[in-house]
């Protein structure tokens, strides 16, 4: 049974993590709950895989929108989709898990274990399972077509933890067998505080909108949008989620310690550290604002941040002041759409009974 | 004593209307708080008016920086300067102001007439004056040089609201001499929530910081900054001001209503409006953050309407996150610095004690 996996999402990361586990020797189920994501793997019978890592062409054991036929029989189950998906693949999944088996989110932004896990309770899945969530997708990756994709980066070290929080040894040997790379954390916390994108995405939309939808020349979201005051406004928003992991005594890393140890650049303040990053040259800021960068970023990145902080009792007034303008802008109420203290199942609960959640996945 | 008037400010605003005033008969006090603002008009003994309205040499009864010499003996002081300096200027009147005068704030912004007459009784100023607040000031116009400006144009109507509320009568004649244009308005309520100026400024700047710091070609605040994502924001930030006047029972011009008032555009929502408004065109947007679209607009304008909000029991949270973020941004806590209830002196009035505050002058 353990050579047997499932990956769900067939996206650029889907597709390069099955690719990648295949050709690694694993038996590998690639569902996608659209069809227009699995037509041409299952078309050309698996996946091209070309880059840095390993490359070659992959089968796969099944291709399927079908996540109960996926999921039969596997132990380690791979979701590598948008994270506003995550409560959906729980709800199709929650009446097919199986007892021991282990679900990693790759990665679960903001709380993204916690929402999975609460999901199959709502939907009355009670077997013994292990929900995992990484800090960021192991690839930077890009597909050409439906069938191939491209491995462009393989990061050195990925940050994993898991509910209940000392099973997490289980999922890196799990894991281990395809990818050294991963680090246990003693707490979801961590990787769900980690959520560098939450940081780096919406904040600075925000403030380009009018170039976004004005400046048909176009222009760079890094080296352009993100100018000394945009940075300037990002670093006080990364003070609050600092000050939230503080809350649950967790330390995690500021936006500056994370990008001096991710890349090599350099420069003695945030602004010239990414105005050096290399890998932030040419990044081509949004053409409209129809973009992950808030609808993904914003309900499960700085929504989770900032209800955790309430829990924390850490007031987070910018990062509150983002979310309610970009909830006007956009019309959605990203709060009560997102992943909010109800949303959550963690309404109720007080710092110390979270972290008893967070230990032992019982709520 | 009549054809004496004061003028307090040299700015492009103080300079056109002292012109027009001696132009017009009047026997004008000019001072300005910065000698550097009144140093050419003292060398060439006068202004040089030019433009669409009055135009030739007017000379001055008074030049000074002395404020207790330009409105001794004077009915009618006009105050033309930015709204964050009408606190400071109450502060130098209040020794020296006479029973019967009338204090006309061009234009007071939200809360000037308020502003002004808390500061003065502050400071133990016990006289018997009327303190009125115009919606705007009456011209467009521009200083050409120390002693040269130009007014490009005048407007046809210009609100006007006093504190007592029911003398607004006397301002008008006082007034009327030289303008026919002003008309009373029921309460300052009205004047000081028709700023149009907090709705069109401090949002989109906001929103464009990006470009503002990043694009060397430069780009126009109207018509590239006012994209349609920003101009609907903006709108909802309208609905905030106008539900803060239905909240005290005054109905107030929505930024639609005003457009189509105040200039020849057409255009089937705001968006279009702005887009098509020959006045707006070629206005550039600031080439740094260092404005009054921001550093005046925003303590002088939505933090008064945030405020008054509280006490109409009116929540204005799209404004408030606006107020919140340009905080950070500018490292100045606003609604501390700002026309707070507490430094207009209102903190423990309800609705009704503040109406009877705005007919009365008694707090």
């Amino acid at each position: 049974m353990n050579k047997k996996v499932a990956v769900i999402g067939a996206g650029n990361g889907g597709m390069a993590i099955s690719a990648y586990l295949s050709l690694s020797g694993a038996s590998v189920n690639l569902c996608d709950l659209f069809p227009e994501y699995t037509a041409d793997i299952i078309k050309e019978g698996g996946i091209k895989l070309v880059g840095v890592d390993k490359t070659g062409f992959a089968k796969m054991n099944l291709v399927t929108n079908n996540i109960s036929d996926a999921i039969k029989d596997v132990r380690l189950i791979m979701i590598v989709a948008p994270a506003f998906a995550h409560k959906m693949i729980a709800q199709e999944c929650s009446k097919y898990l199986e007892d021991g088996q282990i679900v990693v989110l790759n990665p679960g932004r903001t709380a993204g274990a916690l929402c999975f896990l609460n999901e199959i309770r709502k939907n009355k899945c009670t077997k013994d399972v292990i929900v995992a969530e990484t800090q960021t997708l192991i690839y930077s990756c890009r597909k050409h077509n439906g069938f191939t994709v491209e491995i462009k980066g393989v990061k050195r070290k990925v940050d994993i933890a898991s509910i209940p929080a000392n099973k997490v040894g289980e999922v890196i040997n799990a894991l281990g067998v395809y990818y050294p790379q991963f680090e246990p954390r003693e707490s979801v916390i961590y990787t769900s505080l980690a959520n560098i994108g939450s940081m780096f995405h919406p904040a600075p939309t925000m403030m380009n909108i009018g170039r976004i939808e004005s400046d048909k020349n176009g222009f760079q979201h890094y080296k352009d949008g993100m100018s000394q005051s945009v940075v300037k406004f990002i670093e006080k928003l990364d003070e609050e989620r600092l000050n939230v992991a503080e809350g649950f005594s967790v330390e995690i890393r500021s936006i500056e310690e994370w990008l001096k140890d991710s890349y090599k650049v350099s420069g003695k303040n945030v602004y010239e550290l990414i105005q050096s990053n290399e890998a932030y040259r040419g990044v081509a800021a949004p053409k409209t604002l129809d973009v992950r960068y808030v609808k993904e970023d914003v309900p499960t990145g700085l929504v989770p941040i900032s209800e955790l902080g309430k829990i924390a009792r850490i007031p987070t007034p910018n990062i509150d002041a983002v979310i309610t303008i970009l909830s006007t802008l956009y019309g959605i109420d990203f709060r009560k759409e997102g992943r909010n203290l109800e949303s959550l199942g963690i309404k109720d609960m007080d710092k110390a009974r979270l972290m008893h959640y967070f230990k032992t996945g019982k709520p």
